[in-house]
């Protein structure tokens, strides 16, 4: 009777079904701006037209992350509004680069399904992917949610299991069109480390920490049109399973790529997502920190001017990373975030800024 | 001797005066962002340049609620600084669309003055009116506050009250121009509801809540422009009669209009408020949930594929609005808001994204 | 043998050295909003690209401090990681109006040294410039730190001290190309008063008080790119000798500039800032009121349509400033900001909403 939605339970989805998500979006420099105050943003392509410019593209694009909110925050409202769990997500690939002023929609196939042993909740495996206003997917991701049932009665339907990838193969990486490294100045990127630098199994911690604030989250959350009510409903929450808002989970992601500029400048593109676990809830005064290890490195093919990092970042709370503490470590506690992705990285670049005889002093390696 | 300004008193405003409002604001794509950040607002219209142009538009108009803020908090300074009380509005018409990139000013006439009994405040009366860049105006309303005299001594002025309409006309509602529902996608909208679907009399429960947080109302009176003194100054308000910050009456009409959506989505303009009381003050820290309920329809002139309904949204605080709580019930001390408006809504639409192969899951109506 | 940075200590410094600063940015309308959101800002030149049109400026331009902030932000994470303590600035000239849309760079060189004599800290000056995507220097200035050395044992530098002007000479002003403030509308701007209703030794008490919360000095010192840890890391802070964060005192400039307006609205663009004192921190909580004295007048040459005031505004922490409280006066402890700086005021100016039969009321001076 009501025209109000509370969302979808588990005996609403099928199989193959696709859901178009609400609402469109154009993303704009007000929304870049905004994404840049929330975590303090620093990498140059993203950050300057004229840096990007050097580089081939046609200005400075939109942060992928940026860009990954604002679609994962249009599938909520079909997804997870109901969702007991957000378990994990997997093959999320980074297809065209997105640019302030380009419009965004939304759509989801529902690739898996499995009842609980319980009868009470359900698996959900969906496929979702984000395009821009000519029709092009610009990102796709899978993710799973646990999702309540409505009529615990209902009959559970036959299981099926996606199979995922436990990581995005490195050929299917895309380079962002136009793109090329040799006009990157890495002196005014803020570090001269480039792909070659870096060794498989190096650990970096991070050193810098930031406290999120309720207004913060919030802000953000919504700046992204994702409506999971936990997030925003003081009122409902004190009665809940935390007691107190919970932070959403891509704004912890965001906080660790941002941190993460120190001592990954150059990680200048997030190229694809392999998987991620929040590990542990999130909640405004929690002061997060980050440290990254170098999982894998691959060239592209046809490039010598761009290799991929597969990085995972581990962000904790209230404590620093000098420990390179881990899920399940003794710290593993204060484990909020454990990522693994690819990043595309320059291997060759300019040093613009001292070859105008402007020398750049050693970095302080403490 | 000073050059700053206190504000006016009831004895500085005489019948027919004209008060010229600073300060000349272009409104951004960048106030857009933050506005949509500050409430999570979902109207499609709104957010998507590319569904805009899809309904005739050149791109996403800016939220009429927004523009009314920014016209109503220029003349903060001038009407209202020392009002002891805002005690409603009244015949508010959004005459234009306002696009990213204008201009405005605003000016403000009085057209009603009545000196209370105990000599020591008066009831002033102002017709407000916004201009864009070219001299249109593009929002007029009648607001009226309790301003205290400065000097209890002066004669009482001749008591004028004008005469205000209950309701605005339907018939003098404006149809944002270039304005066509025939490519207006109600799949992507997020609603296969439309005007023919609501019924007078109808309710509707928006289910949803969202908590203020101290920083957002500010943010969000600072981006007006608005100085009203009561929303930023903690020590001021220490020693007041509430004993802290006030939120902006306003900011609760966003957000009561932004959880609307849900129930609401295909309500895509606001075009004329009615009247409106902020039956109960809020402060940070207090929830927002609303409900709606439909009090007419009129079909509008020339057009059949929008038409207009008179909404009534009442906004409570810290519980949910299952039992439609009104302000003369027993949740009356709840109740922050109650606000009369028409909406613009289609009547015809596309179904786009369904015309897809995409079919859309039936709606859950909890 | 990690990649990641924790500052240069002072033994990094050299005399005459050169440091390009990452990280290149270009400010947006998107960055505008914001600071107009964070502050409550209301001059009109920056406010309306219809207003500054009419001044003769191609649109609105960025707010002097936006820029200001926006530099001293890229020379954080090369100079005062590790300050103890942000001793002054001097000599900071606006050499070109910054519009959205430009990209910015910024380099600082070291123009002194002096190790203090516990051998522990050094004080280290260095000249920090901007530049625009031309390569245009927009802005610089001279600040001076105390930095921890990392090695005790270090041996001293040579102690150079800079000779640095008291105030910036007002023949070096700039007034932005293309200004002209025969079309400047002081009815719109908020103020009748120009440069020469101003006396030299006037003092304007700002009356208005603003408090701060924690969120939104966050996000803007992120919008400034400022890595500061002092102001984002609560965990560390507890430990340290304030407790909890401290908010940038940039912030404080901006709000006190912001309340300025309260008198002083058409001190248009700030041209200079001779120097300035953080006298006490600032944290959350704290409620912003300051007020300003007239220091000197004077004429530009070639220019009957705007004269340079110079001022000095004292910010001050929970009570308003009808006493004009300073550093060393009884009520020194509440002092946080006193700044001397040279604002560019209309000397001329049209009246056109007055002329277009637009009567304003006589301001009110409590």
């Amino acid at each position: 009777m009501t025209k109000s939605s509370s969302g979808n339970f588990f005996e609403d989805f099928r199989l193959g079904q696709q859901l178009p998500h609400a609402v469109p979006r154009t993303i704009t420099t007000g929304d870049v701006a905004l994404y840049s105050a929330l975590y303090g943003m620093r990498f140059p392509i993203q950050s300057s037209d004229a840096f990007a410019r050097a580089t081939g593209l046609s200005r400075a694009p939109v942060d992928n992350l940026l860009l990954f909110h604002v679609i994962f925050g249009k599938s909520v409202p079909d997804i997870s509004l109901n969702a007991v769990a957000n378990l994990g997500y997997a093959d999320c690939r980074l297809l065209r680069p997105a640019y302030p002023g380009d419009s965004f929609t939304a759509r989801s196939e529902v690739i898996g399904l499995r009842e609980n042993g319980s009868g009470k909740t359900g698996i959900v495996y969906v496929r979702s992917t984000g395009f821009n206003q000519t029709g092009e997917a610009v990102l796709s991701f899978v993710r799973w949610v646990m999702v309540a049932k409505r009529d615990h009665g209902r009959p559970a339907p036959d299981p099926v299991v996606p199979s995922l990838p436990s990581a995005v193969d490195a050929a299917a990486l895309v380079v962002p069109d136009g793109f090329n490294a040799s006009g990157y100045d890495r002196v005014l990127a803020g570090s001269l480390d480039l792909f070659d630098d870096y060794a498989i199994g190096e650990r970096i911690d991070h050193i810098d920490g930031m406290t999120i604030e309720e207004a913060e989250h919030q802000i953000a959350t919504r700046l992204y049109q994702n409506t999971a009510k936990g997030h925003f409903d003081a009122v409902v929450q004190r009665a809940g399973r935390f007691g107190r808002r919970i932070v959403y989970g891509g704004h912890i992601m965001s906080l660790a790529r941002s941190l993460s500029f120190n001592g990954l400048a150059n990680a200048a593109f997030i190229a694809a997502i392999n998987g991620g676990r929040h590990v542990n809830p999130t909640a405004a005064g929690d002061t997060i920190y980050c440290w990254s290890e170098v999982l894998d490195k691959q060239a592209l093919a046809g490039r010598d001017d761009v290799g991929a990092l597969r990085l995972r970042t581990v962000a904790v709370k209230d404590h620093g990373c000098e420990a390179f503490p881990a899920p399940d470590a003794d710290e593993g506690a204060s484990v909020l975030l454990d990522v693994d992705y690819w990043a595309l990285m320059p291997r060759t670049a300019l040093d613009t800024a001292a070859s105008n005889g402007v020398a750049r002093p050693p970095a302080t390696h403490a």
